[in-house]
Protein backbone atom coordinates (compact mmCIF):
# COMPACT_ATOMS: atom_id res chain seq x y z
CA UNK A 1 0.00 0.00 0.00
CA UNK A 2 1.72 3.39 -0.85
CA UNK A 3 1.06 5.78 1.65
CA UNK A 4 -0.47 9.46 1.06
CA UNK A 5 1.79 12.39 0.59
CA UNK A 6 2.23 13.46 4.03
CA UNK A 7 1.18 17.19 4.87
CA UNK A 8 4.03 19.20 4.88
CA UNK A 9 5.48 19.96 8.57
CA UNK A 10 5.45 23.92 7.65
CA UNK A 11 1.51 23.88 6.53
CA UNK A 12 -0.07 24.62 9.54
CA UNK A 13 -4.04 23.50 9.83
CA UNK A 14 -6.46 25.18 12.20
CA UNK A 15 -8.38 23.02 13.81
CA UNK A 16 -11.39 22.26 11.88
CA UNK A 17 -9.17 21.88 9.03
CA UNK A 18 -6.84 19.05 11.12
CA UNK A 19 -10.16 17.54 11.96
CA UNK A 20 -11.57 17.61 8.52
CA UNK A 21 -8.40 16.14 6.89
CA UNK A 22 -8.49 13.35 9.54
CA UNK A 23 -12.02 12.64 8.62
CA UNK A 24 -11.09 12.48 4.91
CA UNK A 25 -8.57 9.89 5.66
CA UNK A 26 -10.03 8.11 8.01
CA UNK A 27 -13.38 8.15 5.13
CA UNK A 28 -11.21 6.94 2.36
CA UNK A 29 -9.48 3.89 4.70
CA UNK A 30 -12.94 2.74 5.86
CA UNK A 31 -14.64 2.99 2.17
CA UNK A 32 -12.08 0.62 0.85
CA UNK A 33 -11.00 -1.91 3.93
CA UNK A 34 -13.48 -3.54 6.80
CA UNK A 35 -13.48 -1.97 9.57
CA UNK A 36 -11.68 -4.85 11.32
CA UNK A 37 -8.79 -4.28 8.79
CA UNK A 38 -8.27 0.00 9.82
CA UNK A 39 -6.39 0.79 12.70
CA UNK A 40 -5.72 4.23 14.36
CA UNK A 41 -2.04 4.01 12.72
CA UNK A 42 -3.40 3.52 9.50
CA UNK A 43 -5.39 6.86 9.78
CA UNK A 44 -2.54 8.74 11.77
CA UNK A 45 -0.53 7.30 8.51
CA UNK A 46 -2.62 7.94 6.10
CA UNK A 47 -3.00 12.00 7.57
CA UNK A 48 0.61 12.19 7.51
CA UNK A 49 0.34 12.63 11.26
CA UNK A 50 1.35 10.78 15.07
CA UNK A 51 -0.92 8.78 16.33
CA UNK A 52 -1.37 10.57 19.51
CA UNK A 53 -2.69 13.92 17.46
CA UNK A 54 -5.17 11.82 16.31
CA UNK A 55 -6.23 10.72 19.70
CA UNK A 56 -6.47 14.24 20.33
CA UNK A 57 -8.85 15.16 17.61
CA UNK A 58 -10.74 11.38 18.48
CA UNK A 59 -10.64 10.74 22.24
CA UNK A 60 -13.02 7.65 21.79
CA UNK A 61 -10.39 6.26 18.61
CA UNK A 62 -11.59 4.01 16.39
CA UNK A 63 -14.84 3.66 16.98
CA UNK A 64 -15.08 7.44 17.17
CA UNK A 65 -13.59 8.16 14.09
CA UNK A 66 -15.71 5.58 12.16
CA UNK A 67 -18.84 6.90 13.42
CA UNK A 68 -17.46 10.46 12.19
CA UNK A 69 -16.81 9.07 9.16
CA UNK A 70 -20.24 6.92 8.64
CA UNK A 71 -21.93 10.46 9.45
CA UNK A 72 -19.80 12.16 6.77
CA UNK A 73 -20.70 9.79 4.38
CA UNK A 74 -23.89 9.77 5.26
CA UNK A 75 -24.09 12.92 4.37
CA UNK A 76 -22.46 12.90 0.86
CA UNK A 77 -24.53 9.95 0.01
CA UNK A 78 -27.76 12.43 1.08
CA UNK A 79 -26.49 15.02 -1.74
CA UNK A 80 -27.39 12.34 -3.90
CA UNK A 81 -30.75 12.14 -3.59
CA UNK A 82 -30.88 16.92 -4.42
CA UNK A 83 -32.31 17.03 -8.03
CA UNK A 84 -34.39 19.87 -8.98
CA UNK A 85 -38.00 18.83 -9.52
CA UNK A 86 -38.21 19.61 -12.58
CA UNK A 87 -38.80 17.44 -15.50
CA UNK A 88 -40.75 14.09 -15.10
CA UNK A 89 -40.43 12.23 -11.90
CA UNK A 90 -38.91 8.85 -13.52
CA UNK A 91 -35.99 10.40 -14.96
CA UNK A 92 -35.23 12.26 -12.14
CA UNK A 93 -35.21 9.19 -10.58
CA UNK A 94 -32.68 7.54 -12.86
CA UNK A 95 -30.14 10.56 -12.20
CA UNK A 96 -30.19 10.34 -8.57
CA UNK A 97 -29.96 6.61 -8.84
CA UNK A 98 -27.09 7.18 -11.19
CA UNK A 99 -25.32 9.38 -7.99
CA UNK A 100 -26.25 6.65 -5.71
CA UNK A 101 -24.43 4.07 -7.99
CA UNK A 102 -21.18 6.30 -8.32
CA UNK A 103 -21.31 6.41 -4.64
CA UNK A 104 -21.75 2.54 -3.88
CA UNK A 105 -18.95 2.02 -6.35
CA UNK A 106 -16.38 4.78 -4.65
CA UNK A 107 -17.04 3.43 -1.65
CA UNK A 108 -17.40 -0.52 -2.08
CA UNK A 109 -15.84 -2.19 0.75
CA UNK A 110 -17.27 0.12 3.24
CA UNK A 111 -20.52 0.21 1.92
CA UNK A 112 -20.60 -3.76 1.96
CA UNK A 113 -19.24 -3.90 5.73
CA UNK A 114 -21.79 -1.27 7.33
CA UNK A 115 -25.01 -2.75 5.63
CA UNK A 116 -24.07 -6.58 6.32
CA UNK A 117 -24.21 -6.09 9.64
CA UNK A 118 -22.07 -7.71 12.61
CA UNK A 119 -18.85 -5.86 12.39
CA UNK A 120 -17.39 -4.72 15.56
CA UNK A 121 -18.33 -1.04 14.68
CA UNK A 122 -21.87 -1.66 14.59
CA UNK A 123 -24.11 0.41 17.06
CA UNK A 124 -27.35 1.48 17.48
CA UNK A 125 -25.41 5.07 16.61
CA UNK A 126 -24.26 3.72 13.30
CA UNK A 127 -27.74 1.93 12.79
CA UNK A 128 -29.51 5.41 14.16
CA UNK A 129 -27.56 7.00 10.90
CA UNK A 130 -28.12 4.52 8.38
CA UNK A 131 -31.92 4.53 8.98
CA UNK A 132 -31.82 8.41 8.94
CA UNK A 133 -30.36 7.93 5.19
CA UNK A 134 -33.21 5.61 4.54
CA UNK A 135 -35.76 7.87 5.65
CA UNK A 136 -34.33 11.02 3.91
CA UNK A 137 -34.45 8.59 0.92
CA UNK A 138 -38.10 7.90 1.37
CA UNK A 139 -38.95 12.08 2.12
CA UNK A 140 -37.00 12.93 -1.19
CA UNK A 141 -39.33 10.21 -3.16
CA UNK A 142 -42.55 11.57 -1.93
CA UNK A 143 -41.78 14.93 -2.52
CA UNK A 144 -40.85 14.34 -5.66
CA UNK A 145 -43.56 12.28 -6.47
CA UNK A 146 -45.84 15.41 -4.42
CA UNK A 147 -47.27 12.92 -1.84
CA UNK A 148 -47.82 14.72 1.40
CA UNK A 149 -49.47 12.43 2.72
CA UNK A 150 -48.55 8.66 2.50
CA UNK A 151 -50.99 6.07 3.14
CA UNK A 152 -49.52 2.70 4.60
CA UNK A 153 -49.31 0.89 1.26
CA UNK A 154 -47.50 3.22 -0.34
CA UNK A 155 -45.34 4.05 2.10
CA UNK A 156 -44.61 0.42 2.67
CA UNK A 157 -44.19 0.22 -1.30
CA UNK A 158 -41.97 2.78 -1.44
CA UNK A 159 -39.62 1.62 1.73
CA UNK A 160 -39.55 -1.88 0.46
CA UNK A 161 -38.15 -0.53 -3.02
CA UNK A 162 -35.49 1.42 -1.11
CA UNK A 163 -34.47 -1.88 1.21
CA UNK A 164 -34.30 -3.34 -2.48
CA UNK A 165 -32.48 -1.07 -4.16
CA UNK A 166 -29.64 -1.48 -0.88
CA UNK A 167 -30.13 -5.30 -1.29
CA UNK A 168 -29.07 -5.35 -5.18
CA UNK A 169 -26.32 -2.71 -4.53
CA UNK A 170 -24.91 -5.45 -2.34
CA UNK A 171 -25.27 -7.98 -5.08
CA UNK A 172 -23.87 -5.55 -7.29
CA UNK A 173 -20.65 -5.75 -5.39
CA UNK A 174 -20.63 -9.07 -4.63
CA UNK A 175 -21.29 -9.38 -8.68
CA UNK A 176 -18.16 -7.38 -9.63
CA UNK A 177 -20.71 -4.36 -10.07
CA UNK A 178 -22.19 -6.50 -12.59
CA UNK A 179 -24.32 -5.72 -14.80
CA UNK A 180 -23.30 -2.39 -15.75
CA UNK A 181 -24.13 0.46 -13.35
CA UNK A 182 -26.54 2.18 -16.31
CA UNK A 183 -28.39 -1.53 -16.87
CA UNK A 184 -28.91 -1.39 -12.85
CA UNK A 185 -30.06 1.96 -12.81
CA UNK A 186 -32.91 1.32 -15.70
CA UNK A 187 -33.69 -1.79 -13.69
CA UNK A 188 -34.43 -0.09 -10.57
CA UNK A 189 -36.69 2.62 -11.80
CA UNK A 190 -38.49 -0.17 -13.59
CA UNK A 191 -38.73 -2.37 -10.30
CA UNK A 192 -40.32 1.04 -8.73
CA UNK A 193 -42.66 1.21 -11.41
CA UNK A 194 -43.55 -2.45 -11.16
CA UNK A 195 -43.63 -2.67 -7.72
CA UNK A 196 -45.74 0.63 -6.97
CA UNK A 197 -48.45 -1.13 -9.97
CA UNK A 198 -48.74 -4.33 -7.71
CA UNK A 199 -49.72 -1.56 -5.03
CA UNK A 200 -52.20 -0.18 -7.14
CA UNK A 201 -54.37 -2.61 -7.21
CA UNK A 202 -55.67 -2.35 -3.54
CA UNK A 203 -54.74 1.01 -3.01
CA UNK A 204 -56.49 4.31 -4.53
CA UNK A 205 -53.62 6.88 -3.65
CA UNK A 206 -50.77 4.72 -5.18
CA UNK A 207 -53.43 3.99 -8.33
CA UNK A 208 -53.31 7.64 -8.78
CA UNK A 209 -49.83 7.89 -8.19
CA UNK A 210 -49.36 5.35 -11.40
CA UNK A 211 -51.35 6.83 -13.27
CA UNK A 212 -49.54 10.14 -13.24
CA UNK A 213 -46.53 8.66 -13.57
CA UNK A 214 -47.61 6.57 -17.30
CA UNK A 215 -49.01 10.38 -18.38
CA UNK A 216 -45.82 12.00 -17.52
CA UNK A 217 -43.86 9.64 -19.60
CA UNK B 1 -44.41 -10.87 34.33
CA UNK B 2 -45.74 -13.81 35.33
CA UNK B 3 -42.67 -16.33 35.27
CA UNK B 4 -43.21 -19.70 33.77
CA UNK B 5 -44.64 -22.88 36.50
CA UNK B 6 -41.57 -24.43 37.33
CA UNK B 7 -40.12 -27.94 36.66
CA UNK B 8 -40.60 -29.95 39.65
CA UNK B 9 -37.72 -31.01 41.03
CA UNK B 10 -38.49 -34.72 41.52
CA UNK B 11 -38.39 -34.83 37.34
CA UNK B 12 -34.99 -35.27 36.75
CA UNK B 13 -33.95 -34.46 33.31
CA UNK B 14 -31.27 -35.53 30.81
CA UNK B 15 -28.84 -33.49 29.83
CA UNK B 16 -30.54 -33.22 26.45
CA UNK B 17 -33.67 -32.68 28.05
CA UNK B 18 -32.42 -29.69 30.06
CA UNK B 19 -30.27 -28.23 27.20
CA UNK B 20 -33.49 -28.18 25.49
CA UNK B 21 -35.38 -26.71 28.11
CA UNK B 22 -33.14 -24.13 28.68
CA UNK B 23 -32.80 -23.07 24.78
CA UNK B 24 -36.96 -23.40 24.30
CA UNK B 25 -36.95 -20.33 27.82
CA UNK B 26 -34.13 -18.73 26.61
CA UNK B 27 -36.08 -18.35 22.66
CA UNK B 28 -39.05 -17.67 24.45
CA UNK B 29 -37.66 -14.84 26.05
CA UNK B 30 -35.66 -13.83 23.27
CA UNK B 31 -38.74 -13.60 20.90
CA UNK B 32 -40.75 -11.35 22.62
CA UNK B 33 -37.88 -8.86 23.90
CA UNK B 34 -35.01 -7.04 23.09
CA UNK B 35 -31.86 -8.84 24.11
CA UNK B 36 -30.76 -6.21 26.37
CA UNK B 37 -34.14 -6.31 28.17
CA UNK B 38 -33.28 -10.35 29.04
CA UNK B 39 -30.79 -11.24 31.39
CA UNK B 40 -29.58 -14.70 32.40
CA UNK B 41 -31.19 -14.13 36.05
CA UNK B 42 -34.52 -14.46 33.48
CA UNK B 43 -33.77 -17.11 31.87
CA UNK B 44 -33.43 -19.14 35.40
CA UNK B 45 -36.37 -17.90 36.43
CA UNK B 46 -38.50 -19.05 33.44
CA UNK B 47 -37.17 -21.87 33.30
CA UNK B 48 -37.06 -22.72 37.32
CA UNK B 49 -33.96 -23.69 37.51
CA UNK B 50 -30.19 -21.70 39.32
CA UNK B 51 -28.29 -19.19 37.70
CA UNK B 52 -25.87 -21.32 38.12
CA UNK B 53 -27.18 -23.85 36.58
CA UNK B 54 -27.95 -22.21 33.13
CA UNK B 55 -24.23 -21.11 33.72
CA UNK B 56 -23.33 -25.20 33.67
CA UNK B 57 -24.84 -25.72 30.27
CA UNK B 58 -24.05 -22.27 28.75
CA UNK B 59 -20.69 -21.64 30.11
CA UNK B 60 -20.55 -18.25 27.68
CA UNK B 61 -23.42 -16.66 29.23
CA UNK B 62 -25.83 -14.51 27.55
CA UNK B 63 -23.86 -14.03 24.50
CA UNK B 64 -24.08 -18.44 24.05
CA UNK B 65 -27.84 -18.69 24.85
CA UNK B 66 -28.63 -15.85 22.42
CA UNK B 67 -26.97 -17.71 19.57
CA UNK B 68 -28.18 -21.26 20.57
CA UNK B 69 -31.89 -19.60 20.62
CA UNK B 70 -31.51 -18.04 17.46
CA UNK B 71 -30.09 -21.09 15.62
CA UNK B 72 -32.61 -23.10 17.25
CA UNK B 73 -34.89 -20.07 15.32
CA UNK B 74 -33.41 -20.00 12.28
CA UNK B 75 -34.02 -24.10 12.26
CA UNK B 76 -37.50 -23.74 12.46
CA UNK B 77 -37.67 -20.73 10.72
CA UNK B 78 -36.51 -22.86 7.82
CA UNK B 79 -39.28 -25.67 8.44
CA UNK B 80 -41.51 -23.30 7.25
CA UNK B 81 -40.09 -23.24 3.78
CA UNK B 82 -40.63 -27.08 3.80
CA UNK B 83 -43.62 -27.27 1.28
CA UNK B 84 -44.06 -30.72 -0.94
CA UNK B 85 -42.99 -29.73 -4.87
CA UNK B 86 -46.94 -30.45 -5.89
CA UNK B 87 -49.66 -28.52 -7.73
CA UNK B 88 -48.77 -24.80 -9.13
CA UNK B 89 -45.58 -22.99 -7.51
CA UNK B 90 -47.02 -19.48 -6.65
CA UNK B 91 -49.84 -21.34 -3.99
CA UNK B 92 -46.69 -22.97 -2.98
CA UNK B 93 -45.46 -20.13 -2.11
CA UNK B 94 -48.79 -18.85 -1.00
CA UNK B 95 -48.44 -21.21 1.68
CA UNK B 96 -44.77 -20.98 2.83
CA UNK B 97 -45.04 -17.18 3.19
CA UNK B 98 -48.05 -18.32 5.54
CA UNK B 99 -46.10 -20.14 7.64
CA UNK B 100 -43.02 -17.31 7.19
CA UNK B 101 -45.84 -14.53 8.58
CA UNK B 102 -47.01 -16.58 11.78
CA UNK B 103 -42.89 -17.15 12.58
CA UNK B 104 -42.82 -13.05 12.44
CA UNK B 105 -45.79 -12.86 14.25
CA UNK B 106 -45.10 -15.64 17.29
CA UNK B 107 -40.92 -13.81 17.33
CA UNK B 108 -41.97 -10.50 16.82
CA UNK B 109 -39.83 -8.39 19.12
CA UNK B 110 -36.72 -10.43 18.37
CA UNK B 111 -37.50 -10.75 14.77
CA UNK B 112 -37.39 -7.05 14.62
CA UNK B 113 -34.39 -6.44 17.36
CA UNK B 114 -32.30 -8.99 14.67
CA UNK B 115 -33.24 -7.68 11.78
CA UNK B 116 -32.90 -3.88 12.29
CA UNK B 117 -29.24 -4.29 13.80
CA UNK B 118 -26.93 -2.61 16.26
CA UNK B 119 -27.85 -4.79 18.88
CA UNK B 120 -24.77 -5.87 21.36
CA UNK B 121 -25.27 -9.38 20.93
CA UNK B 122 -25.04 -9.34 17.08
CA UNK B 123 -21.72 -10.69 16.03
CA UNK B 124 -20.32 -12.18 12.37
CA UNK B 125 -21.94 -15.64 13.87
CA UNK B 126 -25.08 -14.35 14.54
CA UNK B 127 -25.10 -12.29 10.53
CA UNK B 128 -23.73 -16.00 9.19
CA UNK B 129 -26.52 -17.26 11.12
CA UNK B 130 -29.50 -14.73 9.12
CA UNK B 131 -27.81 -15.25 5.67
CA UNK B 132 -27.77 -18.57 6.02
CA UNK B 133 -31.63 -18.29 6.45
CA UNK B 134 -31.90 -15.60 3.29
CA UNK B 135 -29.80 -18.51 1.12
CA UNK B 136 -31.33 -21.53 1.72
CA UNK B 137 -34.77 -19.36 1.23
CA UNK B 138 -33.61 -18.75 -2.08
CA UNK B 139 -32.58 -22.29 -3.01
CA UNK B 140 -36.20 -23.32 -1.81
CA UNK B 141 -37.43 -21.10 -4.45
CA UNK B 142 -35.25 -21.88 -7.44
CA UNK B 143 -36.34 -25.58 -6.16
CA UNK B 144 -39.84 -25.07 -6.36
CA UNK B 145 -39.13 -23.09 -9.97
CA UNK B 146 -37.02 -26.35 -11.01
CA UNK B 147 -34.43 -23.63 -11.72
CA UNK B 148 -31.25 -25.29 -11.47
CA UNK B 149 -28.38 -23.18 -12.92
CA UNK B 150 -29.73 -19.34 -12.18
CA UNK B 151 -28.16 -16.89 -14.12
CA UNK B 152 -26.81 -13.78 -12.38
CA UNK B 153 -30.20 -11.50 -13.17
CA UNK B 154 -32.63 -14.18 -12.00
CA UNK B 155 -30.55 -14.56 -9.05
CA UNK B 156 -30.22 -10.76 -8.42
CA UNK B 157 -34.32 -10.83 -8.64
CA UNK B 158 -34.98 -13.25 -6.28
CA UNK B 159 -32.18 -12.54 -3.43
CA UNK B 160 -34.24 -8.80 -3.90
CA UNK B 161 -37.14 -10.27 -3.37
CA UNK B 162 -36.31 -11.83 -0.67
CA UNK B 163 -35.00 -8.95 1.22
CA UNK B 164 -37.76 -7.11 0.46
CA UNK B 165 -39.89 -9.59 2.18
CA UNK B 166 -37.75 -8.77 4.87
CA UNK B 167 -38.30 -5.17 4.88
CA UNK B 168 -42.20 -5.59 4.85
CA UNK B 169 -42.24 -7.88 7.80
CA UNK B 170 -40.63 -5.36 9.58
CA UNK B 171 -42.35 -2.66 8.54
CA UNK B 172 -45.97 -4.95 9.54
CA UNK B 173 -44.87 -5.52 13.15
CA UNK B 174 -44.14 -1.29 12.82
CA UNK B 175 -47.49 -0.77 11.75
CA UNK B 176 -48.98 -3.09 14.64
CA UNK B 177 -49.23 -6.24 12.22
CA UNK B 178 -51.48 -3.94 9.52
CA UNK B 179 -52.86 -5.08 6.93
CA UNK B 180 -53.63 -8.52 7.57
CA UNK B 181 -51.02 -11.49 7.09
CA UNK B 182 -53.59 -12.91 4.68
CA UNK B 183 -53.48 -9.42 2.38
CA UNK B 184 -49.85 -9.24 3.26
CA UNK B 185 -49.08 -12.56 1.91
CA UNK B 186 -50.51 -11.78 -1.67
CA UNK B 187 -49.48 -8.48 -2.06
CA UNK B 188 -45.70 -10.02 -1.72
CA UNK B 189 -46.77 -13.58 -4.09
CA UNK B 190 -47.51 -10.07 -6.68
CA UNK B 191 -44.37 -8.26 -5.86
CA UNK B 192 -42.97 -11.78 -6.62
CA UNK B 193 -44.53 -12.10 -10.15
CA UNK B 194 -43.87 -8.05 -10.74
CA UNK B 195 -40.31 -8.02 -9.95
CA UNK B 196 -39.79 -11.07 -12.02
CA UNK B 197 -41.41 -9.73 -15.33
CA UNK B 198 -39.37 -6.87 -14.88
CA UNK B 199 -36.34 -8.36 -15.17
CA UNK B 200 -38.20 -10.99 -17.70
CA UNK B 201 -37.48 -7.85 -20.11
CA UNK B 202 -33.88 -8.44 -20.27
CA UNK B 203 -33.11 -12.02 -19.42
CA UNK B 204 -34.35 -14.55 -21.73
CA UNK B 205 -34.26 -17.58 -18.72
CA UNK B 206 -36.63 -15.53 -16.59
CA UNK B 207 -39.04 -14.49 -19.35
CA UNK B 208 -39.50 -18.58 -19.68
CA UNK B 209 -39.73 -19.00 -15.77
CA UNK B 210 -42.51 -16.19 -16.12
CA UNK B 211 -43.84 -17.56 -19.31
CA UNK B 212 -44.35 -21.26 -17.40
CA UNK B 213 -46.15 -19.48 -14.25
CA UNK B 214 -48.65 -17.71 -16.54
CA UNK B 215 -49.32 -21.26 -17.83
CA UNK B 216 -49.59 -22.60 -14.80
CA UNK B 217 -52.23 -20.56 -13.09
Amino acid sequence: MTPAAPTPAYRRLSVEERRSQLLASALNLFAHRAPEDVSLDDVAEAAGVSRPLVYRYFPGGKQQLYEAALRSAADELQHCFDEPREGSPLPRLSRALDRYLAFVDEHDTGFSALLQGGSVVETSRTTAIVDGVRRAAAEHIFRHLEVTHPGPRLRMTVRMWITAVEASSLIWLDEDKQPSAGELRDWLVEQFVAMLSVTARRDPQTDALVQALAEDV
